[in-house]
């Protein structure tokens, strides 16, 4: 039973989703739906939430592709620590500024520049503890490429091509070897071409 | 070697963190420290994130206390699914209620009771899916308590005692009942009991 994605291809959320199974190799379905994505069914099992659905194939294939959740018990809690910073430190503050800086000026509707400001000043200064965990490590949870830095990528791909903020990135010496690094991965590579091929079936 | 949480008897992130060792009859030791908290340091290992934390006890100490992460891939998903809800969609609602009803006018700064208002709101339909959830299992994630129910713990508790909001909990019948039930869990007593004792040890 081929896994089903409900979601859309220009949503980070739903990128999250697809780069791990590129990654993994499995072969998917992608549903676009109305309302809030992404979801999976595989099966009769359904789940929400892009990074509970992450964890979930990287334990369902772990062997299978890259290893994205650490091998031991202190490995994994440092991707879980990532993880969280990414989602309740990182993605709020990345969001008001894409959604500012690109997703109302392309619909003809002016952002609030002083929100995506604001949120520019603080997200630097989350990018410094980066920088700080980058000099000591190759990749945020350790020396190996977890999901730790896959769900970092997709909102950051907005950010850095669609809004101008590349030097928040480049400026940073770690945090942008890192970045090049993460970003020149053959799945995420193909998973970017899989989103703008609109085609909807991935095969491995 | 006894487990340091250098954390604040009062902050709900660290409560979330006490109360799962004290679910898991682990000793521990009390430090409090200045800026964010909470962190552990257990020998040589550090972690940041109350959720990376509670994860990481769960693993280690799986088959001594109550299971709290689920036990087949599909299990550990949903508790995944739903510690994820409670970051991103729940507390980030609580957060501004306990500050602007409760935090702020107890240093006798007044709160912004719009902003509270307006998140009461949106809480409340979040709930609403709650009620959804709890009619079909008894705990969030299934049929066993888990860290998906436990993480709601602590800031729920200043919400309905501290803000006069107990309504949005007790006018749902399925979420009343798994308030009432998560919070008469010995651990959970033993915790509040432990933090108002403002010793700083703690012995299983
Ligand atoms: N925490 C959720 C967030 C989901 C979310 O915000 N999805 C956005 C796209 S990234 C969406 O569905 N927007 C359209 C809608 O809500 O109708 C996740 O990571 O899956
Ligand atoms: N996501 C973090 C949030 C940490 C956080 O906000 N901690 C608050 C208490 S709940 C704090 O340390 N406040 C005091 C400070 O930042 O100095 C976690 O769950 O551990």
């Amino acid at each position: 039973m081929v896994v089903k994605i409900y979601g859309t291809g220009t949503a980070v959320c739903s990128q999250r989703v697809m780069h791990c199974l590129v990654e993994l190799g499995v072969e998917f379905e992608l549903v676009e739906p109305f309302g809030q994505v992404p979801y999976i069914v595989d099966g009769d099992f359904e789940l929400f939430e892009s990074r509970a659905i992450v964890r979930y194939y990287g334990a369902k294939y772990v062997g299978k592709g890259p290893n994205l959740l650490g091998r031991t018990l202190e490995e994994k809690a440092r991707v879980d620590q990532w993880l969280d910073a990414e989602a309740i430190n990182y993605n709020p503050l990345v969001f008001p500024i894409v959604f500012n800086l690109f997703v109302l000026p392309r619909s003809g509707v002016p952002g609030n520049k002083a929100e995506a400001e604001a949120a520019v000043e603080k997200l630097d200064k989350v990018l410094e503890i980066y920088e700080r965990q980058l000099s000591k490590t190759k990749y945020l949870a350790g020396n190996e490429f977890t999901l730790a830095d896959l769900t970092h990528i997709p909102a950051t791909r907005y950010l850095v091509e669609n809004c101008n903020m590349d030097h928040l990135i480049t400026g940073k010496k770690h945090v942008k070897a890192w970045w090049e690094d993460i970003t020149s991965r053959p799945a995420w590579k193909k998973t970017m071409s899989f989103v703008e091929s609109r085609v909807s079936h991935f095969y491995p």
